[in-house]
């Protein structure tokens, strides 16, 4: 039954204190503070397509919250509340109560109240929406690269693609690339650090090169980077370069934070960087035209065999 | 691909004032009012389970967003924003238009702003996420329903279900009962006037012993209402009592809404139903206890062989 199920998720979300109504009712009721812009986002998550079916529920509870708040790190916004639809083909409570392990685990780390939602049947499927603050003005947009500025990136890239690729070959992925995989930490520290900082920022979801590519064209400019400064983490670096730059420079599922700033600027983001304890990278310059250039060590060209996360190809 | 469906989505969604960014970047920035608390509701549809297969594109897209924007009805919420998630089997452009012709339609009718969401490959499903206003302490919640107040529905009852059943029988079924079940209207302005008037109120998705029970376990209360009374329209009088009846009283689908108030309150109630050429009536009172008690022209219980629709039944 629904109502059981919901009565379960009902007991387990925690609530703030600007939740004037949460789990319960037709809509929840939600006190915004004053003078701040609403940053809303909404993100789902399919069995077989955005996870394989056998993943575990903590993980697919985590990565459904995680996408979402990592697009909210994007905007340079802080997260407040977030609703949960979930499909389901039978109505397993054990499933429930694993899925909300990982959803809630990372609600609470961010200070996030689910406050409504439903339970459906159907073929598993995750959708969430969140809702986070931003001063007006302050907010991260792709539109907002100039000719000019540097581009960075947070953390390390393409851990994520190599953990899947070793799943595709069958093969038991490195630990802590498995752990970027089905646990992404979204840039929620970096991110407000950033707003009113950098000048153009998006999540890598779907690939660096894709994703840059976004930000290109909101923004009416071009990009080149040099595929030698892509940051990879300790455990990509055991790979060598020809086989991980595939998975740097295209691997969607990495949810660091690609950012344009001007060079003047340098000092600034390091150390609205160093205050949140993120690593970030500068990869390369914002330039006249369109489309993003990647260029090899020896500065040649380089064209991947694809591009991002085409979620019809 | 994704970006082409997203592409056309942003082409036809309308904007508002408030919508500072709408479909495009990692999230929407929206500029709620000052002073009103935020609404949110968030409900899926999935093709099987909440409309059949060969449904038209078009009805849809209105019901998705149809069902959304009645649950703000039901907190008399005023509707601003939506995100739509839309998965697909396959990238239909055909369908996205048809789909977007419905929903668009009724996002028009109550300028709601359609301001981001996603498109994703998986089993036909949407869900939406709708954003209200409303001034503090003026929202129709469940809990306010309290002993000696009248029962109201708004319209007429047990349409929706009639066509449903004409359908399941392989009917064809009466063109007025068909558009209560695929083009629902949801009752925003009759839900604005009771806001602050009205104790307590739900919209009738499940059935109205079902929705009238949630009311009655929310508030700690009783019901009991008078079968005769229930409200049919033209179309439904033509079927005999004994035969409409379960649908009037367990049939989902009808969002309509069902509220309390005091019999102090008639008049009140009367007037602003007028403004909003909202039809209402009375059906019957809060009493002291538990539970809903349905009674039938000789004063006798009443009890469907079910009463609205389980979810995982």
């Amino acid at each position: 039954m629904e109502f059981d199920l919901i009565a379960r998720i009902r007991a387990r979300a925690a609530g703030r204190d600007d939740v004037v109504l949460g789990i319960g009712d037709d809509a929840a009721l939600l006190q915004p503070p004053p003078g701040t812009q609403l940053a809303v986002s909404m993100d789902t998550l399919n069995a077989g397509v955005h996870f394989p079916p056998a993943t575990a529920p903590a993980d697919i509870g985590w990565k459904s919250l995680a996408v979402n708040l990592s697009d909210l790190a994007a905007m340079g916004a802080t997260p407040a509340w977030c609703t949960l639809a979930l499909s389901l083909p039978t109505a397993e409570a054990a499933f429930v109560e694993g899925f909300l392990d990982g959803f809630l685990a990372l609600a609470q780390r961010h200070s996030v109240a689910l406050v409504g939602g439903d339970t459906t049947r159907g073929p598993l499927s995750v959708c969430v929406a969140v809702h986070g603050f931003v001063s007006a003005g302050a907010a991260l947009r792709r539109d907002g690269a100039r000719v000019g500025d540097d581009i960075w990136v947070t953390g390390s890239l393409g851990d994520a693609a190599a953990a899947l690729a070793a799943m595709g070959a069958g093969a038991v992925s490195d630990r802590a690339l498995r752990a970027r995989l089905d646990r992404p930490e979204p840039r929620i520290a970096a991110g407000r650090a950033l707003a009113g900082l950098a000048g153009a920022c998006i999540d890598v979801s779907d690939g660096l090169l894709a994703d840059l590519g976004h930000i290109c064209r909101a923004s009416g400019v071009g990009a080149r980077i040099a595929l030698a400064d892509l940051p990879a983490s300790p455990a990509l670096s055991r790979f060598g370069a020809a086989l991980r730059r595939p998975w740097q420079a295209c691997g969607g599922d990495d949810y660091e934070l690609c950012f344009t700033a001007p060079p003047t600027a340098r000092a600034a983001i390091a150390d609205a960087l160093l205050a949140t304890q993120t690593p970030a990278t500068r990869i390369g310059a914002i330039i006249a035209g369109e489309g993003v250039l990647a260029v090899d060590e020896a500065g040649e060209p380089w064209a991947p065999a694809r591009t991002g996360y085409a979620h019809f190809a």
